[in-house]
């Protein structure tokens, strides 16, 4: 018998869809709330839910040997003060297409001015400036791991050309030149043609702002910044820099280093920049609750599960 | 030898891309003015570009033999007062690709809501409100030729589901479900469960105020139009209504009965309402004057021309 802790705040949804799949010997107990769980903390061998929920816990969750994240960032769990003496699976394969439909709604949405033709119509303006378009443009992708080849698929769509910086996999066929080692080192090869920077990379020791200055100067100053993806990655004051003094055309941030954004934050002066608060992807529960479902049916039959956290590496 | 009659806005760029194509037996006359072309027109045997300007020499190319049309639409030339001696053929197979980018920028924008989210960034607000998405969604095209067809590949890239209205043909395999017959007959089947419906008709005797009450009732509520095709198709007073009383949730606007939007029309004061102005797909000359000269090509060779338009039909 395997007992089963769901913390989140759609642990009824949570439960609800697991409960559907009926699978064999799980009990489950399922809250949003922490303070919930007593003493009997130390009975639950698993765990499925939001990392800023768990982290709290886990100290206390003593007999865990599994833990589910239904976020693809685990960094709260990754503190070095916690333990890692646990298995840890997180979210991944199913962010693409809403990712796809984030950035392309941006990408689309400058090559087409949206916003300048509704604020045209608002002054009541037959306004027939003629748009421009996605067709021959240039991509770059930093990170190109499921989400990025979604990314690289929907550009390919649109018949645009697409660069990939990625550790070392070349997996998507979408990607029309991959990018290896320090990205200091191909800054210039990278960004120099680019459009559109789009950056999936997750937030770890290597990839902590590393989208700056350098790279920033790399970008021509046409060039639209996207981040989808962790706010770590982006040296803020070097970013805001590029955007003010015109050396880059305008970004679109879902993530910053501080969440909520301050209210005293320089982005939120800057005209160019669109913010977007940590919406790009949300972990929707019927896509979530099957990573669950399929890891608990590869545990009972002994293999290894998906998407297992490298602790170090810290995706 | 053949003599042309470049009648263009951009005469200047269809004369060297013409040129450049070195077609033999060509002479080439390019000017955007008709005023400049005196008793020679009755000289030329072919002529190229926008209907609205040919229609008025129209009468005076006595020798005109065949006709390219640098746009899809050529409702200037179909004026039955007009002269049918002749060959015409229009632009096809090439706004595909705009026309998709056009649509999507405003599907996308609708549902990952760029203009709240905007408003909400200008407030200085954190707003967390969970964009939806396209994936699942169903999209209704009023015809399905080339421009149909790419606006179907896009939505199943998407994941969405596809009802197609055509006339007879059935040839995008991106189509879930035709729809033939009498718009009124079918209504309800092809609009019931739709999310968006897209009007890429022509603007013909048979067509002309089709999207009036009895269609606009058949959406749901929850429906977007979004018409990047002709502004005759739709009944413009029952479009206001229906967006008036909340019978459809908004429009994405390209073409209009009269152009430009007359300033004390009623949709400038619609707020859920976007007008773009006639701009969805423009005819760039790069992509039109390859048309011109696989068609010259034909014409040499006394093959059929390419795209041909049916007088009596419309398109």
């Amino acid at each position: 018998m395997h007992t089963l802790l769901i913390l989140s705040r759609f642990a009824r949804d949570y439960e609800a869809l697991i409960e559907s799949a009926h699978l064999p010997d799980l009990a489950i107990t399922a809250t949003g709330d922490p303070a919930q769980i007593g003493p009997d903390a130390a009975a639950f061998d698993l765990a499925f839910g939001e990392p800023a929920l768990l982290r709290h816990l886990l100290p206390r969750l003593t007999a865990v040997r599994w833990i589910q994240s239904t976020w693809a960032g685990v960094e709260p769990l990754l503190d070095p003060v916690l333990r890692r003496d646990y298995v840890l699976t997180n979210a991944r394969g199913v962010f693409g297409a809403q990712m796809s439909e984030y950035v392309f709604a941006y990408l689309l949405a400058y090559e087409r001015k949206l916003f300048e033709r509704r604020a045209s119509q608002d002054a009541g303006r037959w306004d027939q400036t003629p748009p421009a378009r996605l067709r021959g443009k240039t991509l770059g992708l930093l990170g190109v791991g499921t989400i990025g080849a979604a990314l690289a698929a929907t550009a390919k769509h649109f018949g645009m050309r697409v660069k990939g910086y990625t550790r070392a996999s070349e997996d998507s066929a979408d990607v029309d030149e991959y990018f290896h080692g320090p990205l200091a080192d191909c800054a210039a090869a990278l960004a120099s043609d680019l459009d559109f920077l789009v950056s999936v990379m997750p937030d770890t020791a290597a990839t902590r702002h590393v989208i700056g200055e350098a790279l920033l100067r790399a970008l021509p100053p046409r060039a639209i910044f996207v981040n989808p993806g962790r706010g770590g990655v982006v040296d803020e004051r070097a970013l805001a820099a590029a955007l003010q003094e015109g050396r880059l055309a305008g970004a679109v941030l879902d993530v910053f280093e501080q969440e909520p954004l301050p209210p005293d934050h320089v982005f939120w002066r800057l005209p160019n920049v669109h913010i977007t608060a940590h919406t790009a992807a949300l972990s929707a529960p019927p896509d979530i609750a099957p990573l669950f479902v399929d890891n608990y049916r590869r545990l009972l039959r002994g293999e290894p599960l998906h998407y297992r956290v490298d602790f170090d590496r810290g995706y």
